[in-house]
């Protein structure tokens, strides 16, 4: 953590996710953490702020998540794209020194047990919603948000301001092959919308 | 429909929707047709592609899809910013005219009964998966995505393209208060990372 991190408000937290980026979910169950990519999480209710994630079989970090029903959801940044690829690419079940080799610097925040990585731009603590035949048929988790942070370099006020940070802190959006986009330039809508 | 307009295959179809883009969602029942705006869809599996959308009660399209069990995943483009925001904040139950005076144009796509949103750069058509808990008690929809379309201007090949289209085709990553972003710079990550 560093002196950059600061709380967001539980009913900001769906806008760190609501422009879709790839996220890092992280996890700890008896001695244990792990971090894995994850492109497909969304947004799914403002107030309690609630998120859903694809967590296939294959994952470790979904093992940890089952048994600890708590986990991290947070946003990596463009200078993370090799961490997040690889990150997402290596399995702690076939390579028990997975985040020694990657470099991912763990951190914890006071009366949360579970790893927050690093350098990320936002983080959002959450706890498990069950629900047995989504997680089974699906994959698909449901998470409550209980607590949230940004980096204040790159959202303040409740809103990202990647136009004027350091490029360095763009989210990334995956699409394959180790592609990834940053997110780009900042477009105001006019006419007749409202809020 | 233009010139442009390609199926895509399925097994890509998942790509058109993996950076997290706001959508634009169409659906038909009885008659009537309508398109609202979406920041919340993802995708939800490969194959056969699925995805997740959240649909709130107070949202007409839900009502038409509810009905017709079918609905039209669509991404809009930085071009249609205006547009988007706007069948994003305004709802046919309070405007009967919304759709003329948005200025939207609708095309069909043969053997679908389903409006198609001209001028996006993807189009995937979904059957609902039926899950009566997470509709009633999320607003979350499950689709099967049963055929694919993008504009061959900024996808094609199974990828986006762009860093290489014209800045107007790129896809829109809302935030709040009609702020969003449009997709910025490809990112290649290299080291240990595999596909």
């Amino acid at each position: 953590m560093n002196e950059f991190v600061a709380p967001v408000a539980l009913e900001k937290a769906y806008r760190l996710l609501n422009h879709g980026p790839t996220v890092l979910v992280s996890a700890h169950h008896a001695g244990v953490d792990n971090v894995m990519a994850a492109a497909w999480a969304c947004a799914l209710d403002f107030s309690p702020p609630k998120l859903t994630v694809v967590l296939d079989k294959i994952a470790k970090t979904r093992e940890l998540i089952e048994h600890s029903g708590l986990f991290v959801i947070q946003v990596p940044t463009a200078g993370q794209v090799d961490l997040t690829h690889q990150l997402g690419t290596v399995s702690l079940f076939d390579e028990a020194q997975k985040l020694a080799r990657s470099g991912v610097e763990l951190f914890r925040q006071e009366g949360f047990a579970l790893p927050f990585v690093s350098g990320c731009s936002a983080w959002l603590a959450c706890r498990v919603i069950p629900e047995p035949h989504n997680q089974a048929t699906y994959d698909l988790f449901i998470g409550e948000v209980v607590a949230a942070w940004a980096d204040t370099r790159v959202f303040k006020d409740g809103h990202w301001h990647f136009e004027t940070a350091d490029p360095a802190l763009r989210s990334l959006h995956y699409i394959a092959g180790g592609q990834f986009y940053a997110i780009g330039e900042s477009l105001i809508a006019t006419g007749q919308g409202k809020q």
